[in-house]
């Protein structure tokens, strides 16, 4: 090639590189309002991004200082062994790093330990939401036999006879004795103060409602594009939208291993409607380094891994000749598509995940 | 084929089998010293199966209570987020079913976390041996800057002041502050009261002391043809033996990955000896459900992975072109042989290990 005209090609794409990275940052300067539109496989449009804030009703510091007791007494399990934040803890947006939770005796139970972020803000809980409100949820695991293994009135006898929780109730409510109501309100009240790890996609989301040219310099060229990519070609706010970064909704990913060893029915197990079999709850995506690994298996700890699942449009599992004819053999949700992302794109999106 | 002759094949085959396992049951009735030789690749012969106790020296109950409260206390660690309880839970064997453990921040550190168990028998600590005495060991994980992030000093400043602590110090040592000694003390005081969960194995090796034949009853056909490969054909009392179910020594198994992403020098950070590079130390197998994911990496978390790993003779990986003359290729140990194990001797031998 002519040197001249390698300059010149050089010269191109540097200026059409240049100006690309250029005018993402200028349009994510912007107020968001303004920002490119989102791109999603729903035909309502996704909630934009915003900072997850608590509800501003709190309850009292005496409330929470027994949730906080109780969230941590492994009392509340029938051996004594596990509390809540055996599974649940502080250091990782309270999950635990495992695969698949353990409960008593060392049970493994069948599906990974959720997040507790934004109580206030989900419409169902667990992953196959059998739990309408936290204060239901916050009483399951304990008469769930792989997980503490006993029953509510279990614990009420142990807690309001023990000696060391005579103040803290009194303090709390006024009372001697807990009922399971109170049991739960004072474990909820505890969850309700959780904040979510700071990151630099906190800081951005939090200072683009402000100043959003600001925020976008909290951001580096990678991440940005990932950014752009998450609200757009990747159409990841097809379902982890708002402040939540999820839609609250069941969807089959295709990770429901449909009459094999693995096989999970997800929200089936919580409605007994065949049209659920194999859909599960859309996680926060907030604190996502701190809830590896991820999926309701715990079956993904890379997020290359999750990239790449979601780039080939989600798992389409061909049921296998035994099952050919099922009509409740899952199919996997329409809303994912094959999405064409570049290597480079990849890793922007990925730059971006990090962020959060 | 003459029906005849299918049944007395059948019957041949039958009988065969039956007189195999009556022999074996036979053999291991008898007592221990007139079991079959253990094999093992090593010149010395492996120490017998036997139950592990304690040493019969013990520490005061003042002493254990103070070590259970430093042991389960957050305040250990830089932002009192992580006991030694964290990642010692012990109702996992004093593990926390993670492939890797996890500190302060959420880091991810770089190893799968060793049950206690046994601390008066083992002559090393850690995976590589870096500590030569329990106490070594107990404060290491303080000062470990992606563990507790903490110093001795700062841990004492800490518990020294706190209310707290005022009489459990007291009542222990009759001081009014512990010392960098008399914290590792009471830490090992506790762990040296721990003991391995109960089994079907420790019920059948404590038997086998005092009444062999009734020992033996507590296995099935295919736990006892798994004990007796565990001793012979399989060879692995050549690193697990004794009470500990460990040599006690150091050996390259080709899990090392040297000069790759997940590269693990293993024994040479303790030693910087170029011999010991990629050797990790012999775990306990006691406990070994509990213990799971396993491997200094916690890369493997099925027993067949295992058995198939040791069946092949271990990993013995082949350097690249660019390793090629490096004279520190660690060397996978000669101790490891093919097995040639079949499945049903596979899933037997799994069937012991289970019992464990």
């Amino acid at each position: 090639m002519n040197k001249w005209l390698l300059l010149l090609t050089c010269s191109i794409f540097t200026t059409s590189a240049f100006t690309q990275e250029q005018s993402l940052r200028e349009l994510y300067a912007k107020p968001q309002h303004e920002w490119p539109t989102i791109i999603s496989s729903k035909d309502v449009p996704a909630a934009p991004l915003k900072p997850l804030k608590a509800k501003p009703f709190k309850q009292s510091d005496e409330i929470i200082a027994l949730g906080e007791k109780l969230f941590n007494d492994t009392r509340l399990s029938r051996d004594n062994t596990v509390s809540c934040a055996s599974c649940h803890e502080s250091r990782l947006a309270f999950t635990d790093r495992r695969k698949l939770a353990v409960g008593i005796d060392g049970q493994v139970g069948t599906r990974n330990t959720q997040a507790i972020i934004g109580v206030d803000h989900w419409q169902t809980f667990f992953w196959d939401g059998r739990a309408k409100t936290a204060a239901q949820q916050a009483l399951m695991p304990i008469e769930n036999p792989i997980e503490m293994g006993s029953s509510v009135e279990l614990v009420l006898n142990k807690v309001n006879s023990a000696e060391d929780y005579k103040s803290p109730i009194f303090n709390a409510f006024g009372k001697e004795a807990l009922n399971k109501e109170l049991l739960a309100l004072a474990l909820v009240a505890f969850e309700r103060t959780f904040d979510i790890p700071e990151s630099l996609f906190t800081r951005f989301i939090d200072k683009a409602q402000t100043n959003p040219s600001e925020a976008v310099a909290l951001l580096d060229d990678q991440q940005l594009e990932g950014l752009h990519l998450f609200r757009t070609k990747a159409r990841c706010m097809t379902c982890h939208e708002g402040a939540l970064l999820s839609d609250n909704e069941f969807h089959v990913t295709g990770l429901h291993f449909y009459g094999r060893k693995l096989q999970d029915l997800g929200r089936f197990e919580a409605t007994q409607d065949p049209a659920d079999i194999g859909k599960f709850r859309t996680p926060s995506l907030l604190a996502l380094q701190q809830s590896t690994p991820w999926m309701h298996h715990g079956g993904f700890q890379s997020l290359l891994g999750i990239v790449n699942f979601y780039n080939a449009g989600g798992a389409r599992p061909k049921p296998s000749k035994k099952f050919k004819d099922d009509p409740n053999y899952p199919q996997t949700t329409e809303l994912l598509h094959k999405l064409a992302l570049s290597k480079d794109e990849k890793n922007a999106l990925i730059a971006f995940l990090e962020t959060l």
